[in-house]
């Protein structure tokens, strides 16, 4: 039987600031990363974000990021490797603290935007990243880009990982996803965005936009919930998968 | 014998920006309060702070407080109950996280500026922090302005509490400090500053600018390390309680 | 010919984060408060906000706010007076390089959040508010709270204000706002709203909500715009108005 | 005769929070460089500031920075050409109005930390701020590292620009500073950094740590102030230079 997480952002919301619909979206996920207060998220929403994932029986992971909620963590920042260590350690432990508080438990970790994407192409960033996570709890599982460092990392420093690919882009060559400034980048049709994931996860295979087949490790999907339609594309994600007998489940419960 | 504990704000630094003299405090005193990131402190500043406490055998607090680093925590801001609350779990939840890297253990909770001054005057500030630090842990200290609202909720949510007084300042016939805008508000010389605290510890008196004798409860001593001369200042009060024959411990080991 | 103004809070996202639907709000108001990026806004928001109010018309005016991004400048702080007046100047001022760089003009300010809400019930803010004002320019138009402190101060810095009504919220006995947390406190019908309007504007009256008529000097009136159905709502209050013979317009063309 | 421009960053304090001795500086300098509240400063403290640089008659500069008050805008941070463009208008913007309040002048614009040093090699960086210097008035003189592509933006743009040289820091063979974790990066005797700049201003040459001798353009002296002993070095700095003959002046006497 074949199996697919879907994991998404959630709690990125803080004070009065709405981001995204996590109330539509968390029946539809198998693992929410929540947002730790740096670039979304805030102590009460950390709170009541991780009541909902156990509301829904969805494994909770920690989503930190740059300290930057002007640019909602979008924007890349240069540090070093202790900062990035460090960084993590902090909003990782934080997180924990609301955890502990709903008797909940911590499966994953998942760096968000700017951080996320270079940890994926950074050795510096990524091994920092590993470390932090390893740090706190080495049976964490560390999520990161396919194919890249941050996977690389994380199995490097004894960690499970999570490998992600993504159900609404295409892919380029290089496996590298199509940058959203050009026209193809985003599949808009669920039902050819089901076509994708299901040659990830049945053959391990993606159809870059030249039409060019590249090999791809497939145990995440990511689901955006912060775009207008975001819960009506899950749902048909969701429902597109699991009608082609695919189900849907966190990493943690294949182990 | 008598013994009282000195307890300093300790990693209040961030970035390149640098408060206090930590490393010449710390060996003077018996408890570090660290700032959790949110009006001073970064992390990789946290984690350093919890390694120069274990080096000097200090106990470890954190020292939560509003989310305002441009004004260093000191305006009073308006929330509710549960905002204090869940501000409190984050910020002593990000320390602990550190204090597990390094082995050690978190003693008590400081809240600062603000956040003490409220929950000093403030029913619901003072319960919102009094619950939210025995959700954490129901074996921690918490530390307040003797006689005052933080220590009653404290005591009322079943905690171990520490009441502080003040070593540099004079007090007004109501108890309360003289404020910092009037001339006789600091206690400059540190001889008289032993006697104002041997006084306390010894007899629970303390006798204010009109001459008055009030009684006061005195568990620990607040040491201000972010002023021209702290250190000195401090050593000076260390020295002179130790030859009236006062031990500089905290509380904990007493218990 | 009756006329009246409608403003409302413009150019509040920040970053990625989408805050109203300035696009679809501009065409119906006659003033727009944009925001200065201390609670929502940042500088090219800002700036392209500034051009929005162009194209359509519409008054621009300064939107200052606590520094508090977390809370949307929604939460009261305590700050003295001339951090207030300091903290206008600032904010203002930045939004006039964005106005100088479009050749538009800066016609009005209006506080935003818990700073409207202080300056409407404390006289140091109120003064520190409409100081600061006047000591920018002082052919700015001071919009505050109708009855409100805010007024007076303008008035006393021989200011031209701007007294703000609501259409979407009922008033209690005493001439304040019925609070959001009564069930009552919304006026959902946009008909009743328009309703209301009218009545302040014409006889300068407003029922309350046990009947009683209290008397209210109405120039303009606020419009929501962050709110799910804000456009559609705002789009029936301004065509109810326009049916009744009331012209939309800003304060400054009727000079 | 020849002259030379101090010129010194100031205003970097903010809330209760000290950066460098402003008041023991200010009388050594001929520029000041005025934060604007985004990496360092304060409304209060950039009002204050114009004060004091006006009561010395030292020339006023901006000193934007990124918005990054957790760092010190000393981290750098991948913003595209029309985010620094605007980035520059909202803090130079915000200056000026507190310029205009203490009927003082503008003069320069001086970028902070790491947007200097982004600025000084990466040319989106540098042309963004040109453009934004020359949009918000063409008369203003723009500083930036002396040789690098913020002086040749500036002149590009058609601005007067001023070329910044370092009394205090070495020189490595391809004209760059050489950086501070080397051992020979610091110029600790002010004599020696007095003949730096004697030579620099004097004979366009700057002779680097391997002895060879390089082409520098010297407008201005970048004078520290945040260090232990600036004031004292700068002091040594100032009346060596006078010893010698030559005149401190800020750069738009010259003209």
């Amino acid at each position: 039987m074949i199996s697919i997480d879907l994991n998404c952002d959630m709690g990125e919301s803080f004070g009065p600031s709405i981001v995204g619909d996590d109330a539509a979206i968390m029946p539809l996920i198998s693992s929410a990363n929540i947002a730790c207060g740096f670039h979304g998220g805030d102590p009460i929403v950390m709170n009541n974000t991780i009541k909902l994932a156990k509301q829904f029986g969805v494994s909770i992971g920690a989503h930190p990021s740059f300290f930057d909620l002007k640019n909602f963590g979008r924007k890349e920042i240069q540090l070093n490797e202790e900062e990035i260590f460090q960084l993590v350690i902090y909003q990782v432990s934080a997180l924990l603290g609301f955890i502990k508080l709903n008797n909940a438990k911590l499966i994953h970790v998942k760096p968000h935007g700017a951080l996320y994407n270079m940890a994926a192409r950074n050795k510096t960033y990524a091994v920092a990243i590993a470390k932090a996570v390893k740090a706190i709890d080495p049976q964490l599982i560390l999520y990161g880009l396919a194919g890249s460092y941050s996977i690389e990392a994380g199995l490097a420093a004894g960690l499970k990982t999570c490998a992600e690919v993504f159900a609404d882009r295409t892919y380029q060559d290089d496996g590298s996803l199509t940058p959203r400034s050009q026209p193809d980048a985003i599949i808009k049709d669920p039902a050819l965005a089901v076509e994708q994931v299901l040659m990830m996860v049945e053959n391990g295979k993606v159809k870059t936009i030249t039409g060019k087949l590249l090999s791809v490790k497939a145990e995440t999907v990511c689901i955006h919930g912060d775009t207008p339609g975001a819960a009506v594309y899950a749902k048909a994600i969701r429902k597109g998968l699991e009608q082609r007998g695919v189900t849907i489940r966190s990493i943690k419960s294949e182990g």
